[in-house]
C-alpha cells in the first residue's frame, strides 16, 4: 500500500423504510429553512417527494424548492441555487436525486457563503476551501456516481465547454439516505449507464499504479466482480431488492475513497467522456460505455499485469495456454460483450451524435493527466475518439 | 444488503514516515498533557518511543506515562491509567501499541471521565455513553485487531473470569498513525497470530446471514484472499513492505465496520477465545487458530451455500464433481492445512494448557449467541474445547 491520509465525514442510512425512519430526526439538527432541491420532477410522480415533504414538515421546516436540476448541471444552476438558499437564510440543503443533483448542491452548499466566483476559484482549478459550506444532506434516488459519500461535484461551465469535477472533502454530505426501493422507478437505460458509470469509476482506479498487490485493487476486483452479477440481475427484474440494494452500496463503495487508497488515479476516461459531455450533453454512463473498450486497447500493453490480473479476476477467462497480452485484451473484449450483452451504445454515433461534430476541438480541449499507463497526447485522444465514431 | 447505518470518525494516516510527518501537527490540536500509554516496552528498544517522544516535545506537550499494559489488558490496568488520567489533567491520550495497548485506552478515554464503574456500566453488559470521552490518538505498532479504526475494546475482568468487547463509537480514535515499517521489528509468532486474529475476524463476519450475494462478503472474500497471500509472503521476507502494508490495512478494513455492513455477526468463534483467554491468558490470535478449524467443523452444515463458496472463492478448490457438502468440508480443512502451514498451534496442548483446566467451566462461561448458523448450546461448546485439546 502507497501512503495515504483517510477520512469520511458522511453518516450514511441505507435500506427500505430508512427516509421515513430517520429524515425528520436528522433534519431536525439544523434551523429551519430547509432548501429542498431535485431534478426534472420524477419525485413527484413517483411518490418520494410526498415522504420527504411529511418529514420535513414533521419536523417543522420551511421549504424553499430548488428544482430542475438537470443532467450534467451547469454553473448558472449552481448560481440560481445559491441565490436561492442566500434570500431563503438556507440552513440545510436538501439534496434528493442522483448524481447531478448530488453533485449541483454540493457547488451551491459552497456557493451560498462565499463571496468571489466558486466556478473560477474552485472548479477551473484546485482551490483552498477554507470556510465551511452550508451543511448538505441528501437522498438517494439513484444508484451510479456515489456522489452520496464524498466531496466531488462535476459541474459544467456552458460558456466555456468545460465539464469537470474536484473534490472538496467540506462538501461531504452531512447525512445520505440511501433507500434501494427509490430507485425502482429509474428507467432501465438509466439504471444500466448508472451501472455502467459505477464499474467505470472502479476500473478506473484499478487500472493505476502501482501494480504491486494491494488491499485497495483487491477491494476493486470484488466489487466489479458484484456490479456485472447485479446488473445482469437487475435487467432481469428490476425490482430484485438485492441486486438494487448491490448495485446502490457498490456505487458508494466505489466513490468513498477506500478503492483510491494508496492508488494513483486519473479518470482519464472520465475527463475524455466530460468534454464530450460538455460539447454534445450525453449521457454520462453511455458516454463511458461508448470511450472504455476503445481507450484500453490503446493503453493495455502498457498496463499489461493488471490487464491480465482482470482477464482473470474480473472476468474469470482461463490465463492457460494464453500469451499475456491475449490474455489482457481478451479482458478488454470480454468488456465491450459485456457493454453490449446489458444494451449499452458502442458508438458515438448509436450516442446520437452527428457527424459534424468537431472532435478535434472536443480531443483538444482535454487535459492530459500524468498517472495512467500512457501519457495521452490530444492526436491520440482525437484517434480514440475517431474509433468510437 | 439488509439495513444499516454507517460511520466512522477516525482520520487515518498510513504509510512509511507518517508519525514522524503528522504527529506534531495532530497532537498540536490539543492540551498540554498527553497520556503515553504502551506496553512492555518494545517500544524503547526499537526506537518508536523515541520518535514518538521527539514529535510530542516539538509539539510542546507534557507527557505522563502510562506503560506496562498488558496482553488481554485488564480492569484493573484500566483504572490504573485512568487515575493518572486524572490526577494530571490529561488533555490526549496516545496509545503506541497494538490491539492490547489501543483497547486499553478506549476504557481509559472512558473511565477517565465517569464518576461510576465503567465495567459495570458498559461492559458487564451493553450501555449508552452520553458523555465525550477523553480524546485517543492512537499509533500501531502492531497489525491484527483493527482497534485503531473503531470504538471496540475487549477488556478481562480477572476476579470475575470475564474478557469481553464492546464497540461504542464514541471510543473511535480521533486519528490513526500507521506506519508498516514500524511492524517489521514484531516477532514471526506475533506477526502470524496477528494475521490470523485479521483472518478470524473476516471470517466471522462473512460466516452470518444473509446469504444472498452481498457487497460486505464480496469484500471480504478479497480481503481473505489477500491476507492468506500476504502472511504467506511476510513469513517468507518479514521486510517486504508490500505485505506488511497489506496485512496492516487489511486489518484496519476488516475492523472498521466496512464489511460488517448488513450483516449479522456474532464472533462466537471469539466468544469462545474470550474465555479460555479469561481463564488461561493464552495468545488470542493462537487461541483462535485452534478453534476456528473445530468450530466450523461444527457448524458448517447449518451454514452450506456460504461455506461452500468459502472453498470455491478463498481457497480456489474446484467444484466440478464435488457434493455440496464435500466441497464445504473442502474448505474448512484447508483453512486447517493453512494454519498448520504457516506454525499456528491446532490444539490446546500446544498452546501450552494445562490437562487439569477445567474446560466446562470455561465452556460454561461463554455466551450463547444468535446470529450464526448454528445456535450453539454449552454442551456443544464444551465438545469444542474438548476435540481441540
Amino acid at each position: 500500500m502507497n501512503n495515504f491520509i483517510f477520512e469520511n465525514a458522511t453518516k450514511t442510512f441505507f435500506g427500505e423504510g430508512c427516509v421515513k425512519e430517520y429524515l425528520a430526526c436528522l433534519a431536525g439538527h439544523y434551523g429551519e429553512n430547509v432548501l429542498l432541491a431535485y431534478g426534472g420532477g420524477s419525485i413527484r410522480k413517483n411518490g418520494i417527494y410526498d415522504q420527504v415533504m411529511e418529514s420535513l414538515t414533521k419536523a417543522g421546516k420551511k421549504v424553499t424548492e430548488f428544482s430542475g436540476i438537470m443532467s450534467n448541471p451547469t454553473y448558472e444552476k449552481v448560481l440560481e441555487g445559491a441565490r436561492l438558499a442566500k434570500e431563503n437564510k438556507v440552513d440545510l440543503i436538501l439534496g434528493v436525486g442522483g448524481g447531478s443533483v448530488m453533485d449541483c448542491c454540493k457547488a451551491v452548499s459552497m456557493a451560498a457563503v462565499y463571496d468571489g466566483d466558486v466556478w473560477e476559484d474552485f472548479w477551473a482549478r484546485p482551490g483552498i476551501v477554507e470556510f465551511e459550506p452550508l451543511p448538505l444532506g441528501v437522498i438517494v434516488t439513484a444508484a451510479g456516481t456515489g456522489s452520496e459519500m464524498n466531496g466531488g461535484a462535476v459541474i459544467t461551465n456552458k460558456k466555456l465547454k468545460i465539464k469537470t469535477g474536484r473534490d472538496y472533502p467540506g462538501c461531504n454530505p452531512k447525512f445520505a439516505l440511501m433507500d434501494p426501493v427509490y430507485t425502482y422507478s429509474v428507467p432501465k437505460k438509466q439504471m444500466v449507464s448508472g451501472g455502467f458509470d459505477t464499474l467505470s469509476h472502479i476500473m478506473e482506479i484499478y487500472f493505476s499504479k502501482p501494480d504491486e498487490e494491494n488491499v485497495s485493487d483487491d477491494i476493486s476486483e470484488a466489487l466489479m466482480c458484484g456490479v456485472i452479477r447485479d446488473l445482469r440481475s437487475a435487467i432481469q427484474n428490476p425490482q430484485d431488492y438485492t441486486a438494487r440494494s448491490n448495485l446502490m452500496w457498490a456505487a458508494t463503495m466505489a466513490e468513498n475513497r477506500i478503492i483510491k487508497l494508496g492508488k494513483q488515479t486519473d479518470f482519464e476516461c472520465h475527463q475524455m467522456e466530460h468534454q464530450l459531455g460538455a460539447y454534445v450533453d450525453c449521457n454520462h454512463g453511455e458516454g463511458l460505455a461508448v470511450l472504455h473498450p476503445v481507450y484500453y486497447r490503446h493503453i493495455y500493453r502498457e498496463g499489461l499485469s493488471k490487464f491480465r490480473r482482470f482477464a482473470v479476476n474480473v472476468w474469470k477467462i482461463p490465463a492457460k495456454g494464453k500469451r499475456e497480452e491475449e490474455l489482457a485484451l481478451a479482458g478488454v473484449e470480454a468488456l465491450a460483450d459485456f457493454i453490449r450483452e446489458i444494451g449499452l451504445p458502442t458508438t458515438l454515433r448509436e450516442l446520437g451524435i452527428n457527424e459534424r461534430v468537431d472532435l478535434k476541438a472536443i480531443a483538444d480541449s482535454c487535459n492530459l493527466l500524468p498517472g495512467s499507463y500512457k501519457r495521452m497526447t490530444h492526436e491520440e485522444i482525437l484517434e480514440i475518439f475517431q474509433e468510437c465514431y
